[in-house]
């Protein structure tokens, strides 16, 4: 096909840039745009060129956006005594999605790995300082992944925050709903069953 | 996070249009685009606009082309007596990465339909038959998919060769090589069954 059309060999490379996307789902995609979807690729085309360009960080919570301050942050409506960290603006919207959590974000962009170069620098540490100095709020929530590098940010966060003189809470572990004991993993279950609750 | 950017979620709205993309999947693509594949997904971006702009369809063989007539029926060093009859571009490429094929194809970019309106017309019969009516081809060979429709299509070309006075062959049916005959379909195994050959 290379030979036929130098152009379509070019979209099929440029398209495994996607996640996930490998030769043969590359290929399919670029014969589905140009068979069926012109009119709907043309404007993904068009939107993706826009928001590459246009999207940075929130200047306040780094999250993703296009405004320099995003509308979480610049909204009324939102506690903003509770601060919630996360590693990422997934995390973010999968909060938003699931919770009635109401207050503000932060979000790191990563997490604390010194081999890939990302220390608190990198990930705004400064500006959650500065958040903290500012005195408003009153609980930093940790939703850091459950990760050896997670765990070890949320510790470094939570030095922050006593620093701050601020209320640390993190993501209660345990069993999860609909799953069945035979089938989570060891620490999970030991932690649960460490961590059990009485019933009231 | 609609409301924290809706740059971003036209960004995701608009993946949708991907084969196989989910509502899920659009959004781990447009985080990881802007996260970490900004420089690649500008390209990409520019090649999908360009190439729908600039690929049409070959004046000759009907294949995806940015040129009138694509390189491959420019071609001198292809067989000009073979006419391999496929369905779509991907099945031509299909059979150039398998086979040592050297003919030339025509692609109908399509099966015979009636109920989705796609007739001798759309599948650019009447281009095929005065390919035919040139006289140089010696072989058409009839690769369309053995499905329901796909085997109409290859009667229907069959007939097309008969009245043109070329010869028409149709790919082989059997037992895919290296599959257990324990999970090969019922027609298959009887087809196989029925055309067996004999041991030289």
């Amino acid at each position: 096909m290379s030979a036929a059309s130098p152009l379509l060999a070019e979209l099929i490379g440029s398209l495994r840039c996607l996640p996930g996307v490998g030769g043969k789902t590359a290929q399919r995609m670029a014969f589905h745009l140009l068979e069926r979807e012109r009119e709907r690729g043309s404007k993904l085309a068009e939107v993706m060129r826009e928001a590459i360009q246009r999207i940075g960080h929130c200047r306040r919570c780094r999250t993703l956006s296009e405004d320099s301050v995003c509308a979480m942050c610049m909204s009324s409506n939102r506690d903003k005594q509770l601060l919630c960290v996360v590693e990422s603006p997934a995390d973010l919207t999968s909060i938003e999605q699931a919770t009635g959590y109401r207050g503000q974000y932060f979000v790191l962009m990563g997490r604390l790995s010194p081999l890939d170069g990302l220390g608190p620098q990198e990930l705004g540490m400064d500006l959650l300082i500065q958040r903290l100095a500012e005195g408003e709020i009153k609980e930093m929530i940790l939703a850091t992944n459950p990760t050896v590098e997670g765990e070890a940010t949320a510790h470094y966060l939570g030095k922050l925050a006593q620093a701050a003189g601020v209320k640390a809470s993190r993501l209660a572990h345990g069993v999860p709903l609909g799953g069945e004991l035979e089938y989570i993993d060891r620490n999970t279950l030991a932690h649960a069953f460490g961590s059990r609750l009485l019933m009231d």
